[in-house]
């Protein structure tokens, strides 16, 4: 077979862990990294250095490429469209338009009657009339560039609508969205092929500190209809969106139901889990897709599966100092992604599979803070 | 923490597998690699090209490195007495010369008194007399540099002494062993730290044609008070050898009880089973116990596992040519090493979890029977 050559642009964590899958079917991957020290290009060979909004380091390291994928958001959205007049790009850029801009993916979600928070897209001067029509209290989101997060505030009244405008960056144009009472979150990860197959994967409880997913748990604590009916909405925005590799759906679980909260089109967080947790990761499942092979089975591979992520540590300790004591928890799954322990900064996390899902959580924040000094 | 400098001398597959526990637990991992295009040296940046017999380029690699290990058996026991001088070789050389040496090992375990075939080193001039004192059937092996079947010939007969004596090379002195009717053949994988802690993983039924391994599966369908005993004699094996690092031990069952085949010092094809199969792979374990960090768990996290081996076709087709095909066995770990794909040669391995052995097999099988074109 001729190796279809895969393109990554980017080299964090989540290209890392594409690393293992590509070497285990032969598929030749070349990372494009923004620094030679990132996380990804520190464990692979064929890695060229550039920024993801340079138009000639992209077009460059594309020409090289039989498809194009992607780590993160941050390539502009017309240079996704002039990567994709030269090269295949997965997902393609109408797809990824949807994850790049909060505000045309929720008009884009309104206007296929998928359940969303309501929302309004406006100026800073008319936060307040906005608001009001939505009801206090609201969350102001920055259409572009957030996560973990940022881009992210909230006015319980119409005092602090204001202060979330600047906090979010002071853009010209919010997304402002009724804030829900949540019974908690969850996500549905789903991949689909060039063909149309998808396959998802259970859905997962997500526990989020401050905006930063910290924990998530295999089984959801959810009924099974509320799964069921998560696994459809995900594998219909899949298919409305003709996405192609992994898409991960975050959901709101209401009183009234659930609600989309947002999407992200590659690998994500809420599925680290997936790589001893289930039979295919999500980083394999990526490549699959993206290449244009046969999905793999999101079978889990144990009754109860928690990842919790590791942090930086306040204190500026780098979390891998307590490695060998964290690694003393023989079940546990420790991965370390190999960059700068800033704190608050996600720079690892660890998975354990159990009986239950208590065990699993116990066990797997146990291991996590003892990496972060926190036991 | 200072990450820790691992250098693997050879960039074959068994190096290639290291790769992604070593990125997951941040591991500077440092190869020496024959050749550029070796399996390892495809997928990891920091490589350096030399071979294993050249000592300057052994000892200069290792310059840079806290510890050195091993892929294969290939570096010289004098040089890695003066690798041993210059820094931390694991596992050390004189547990080393007892998996180069198979005359040695022999004479070493006959010592220890672990069960052994009755054997003689001899020069082609003694391989009668040495031939009817232990009684035909005989094996006729090089003491060194043997694998997949090479190195080893069998006399039936005094008349197909010298014959197999010239097959396996012609060398000096063979060593001369008893040909055991054998029930079954397994295998012990077992890692040992530098304190002295050691974990085995369950026993696994191996079985070979022509002399290479093609089919593992747990569990081994031995007594339990069998397995019991293989597992004692490997943990007593890297005990009384001070194995560092990952040891395999092949066993023969025979009607009369265990025999120690042969042993080696290294990640083994007979635990590929362990990189899905168990909760920590020897691959992750290997690195772990040459760092000096603490073991991780060899349960099982299947009730059953087979890894059947991949092999280069007769035809010449690439193996790989077949993956698509192969991949829509969605439950089947599939692993390519990157390597030319000459006849006979192993250049992957698929794996598959199941409820029990027979389906584990059966599936592993008809996913390498599709790679290898043998449906």
């Amino acid at each position: 077979m001729t190796r279809p050559v895969v393109g990554v642009i980017g080299a964090g964590q989540l290209a890392r862990m594409m690393l293992a899958p590509a070497a285990a079917l032969d598929v030749d991957l070349r990372l494009l990294a923004a620094r030679p020290d990132d996380g990804a290009a520190r464990a692979w060979p064929r890695t060229v250095i550039g920024r993801p909004d340079d138009a000639d380091a992209v077009l460059r390291f594309a020409d090289d490429c039989d498809v194009v994928t992607f780590d993160h958001e941050l390539v502009p959205p017309p240079l996704v469209e002039r990567l994709a007049g030269r090269v295949t790009v997965r997902p393609g850029p109408s797809a990824l338009l949807a994850a790049q801009d909060k505000a045309y993916q929720r008009r884009r979600f309104a206007a296929l009657g998928l359940p969303v928070p309501a929302f309004a897209e406006v100026g800073p001067g008319q936060l307040h009339e906005a608001a009001s029509q939505i009801g206090h209290p609201v969350v102001v989101k920055a259409p572009r560039g957030g996560y973990d997060g940022r881009g992210v505030a909230f006015a319980a009244t119409p005092d602090e609508l204001e202060p979330a405008w600047r906090a979010v960056g002071a853009p010209d144009a919010v997304l402002l969205e009724q804030r829900l009472a949540l019974e908690r979150e969850v996500a549905v990860l789903v991949a689909r092929t060039p063909d149309g197959r998808s396959a998802e994967w259970p859905v997962v409880d997500t526990r989020q500190d401050d905006g930063i997913l910290v924990e998530l748990t295999i089984p959801a604590a959810v009924a099974a209809d509320t799964a069921q009916r998560a696994r459809a909405l995900a594998a219909r925005i899949a298919e409305e969106l003709d996405v192609i590799g992994v898409m991960a759906v975050e959901l709101f679980v209401t009183a009234e139901g659930l609600m989309v909260n947002e999407i992200a089109l590659r690998p994500h967080n809420s599925g680290h889990w997936t790589i001893e947790g289930a039979v295919t990761s999500q980083f394999e499942q990526h490549l699959r897709a993206v290449v244009g092979w046969p999905l793999g089975s999101t079978v889990p591979t144990a009754a109860a599966v928690a990842s919790v992520n590791v942090l930086g540590r306040a204190d500026g300790i780098d979390p891998s100092e307590a490695l060998p004591a964290a690694l003393r928890h023989g079940d546990a799954h420790i991965h370390l992604y190999g960059k700068e322990p800033h704190p608050g900064r996600k720079v690892g996390h660890v998975t354990v599979c159990a009986d239950d899902a208590t065990t699993a959580s116990a066990r797997a924040r146990a291991v996590a803070a003892e990496l972060m000094g926190t036991p």
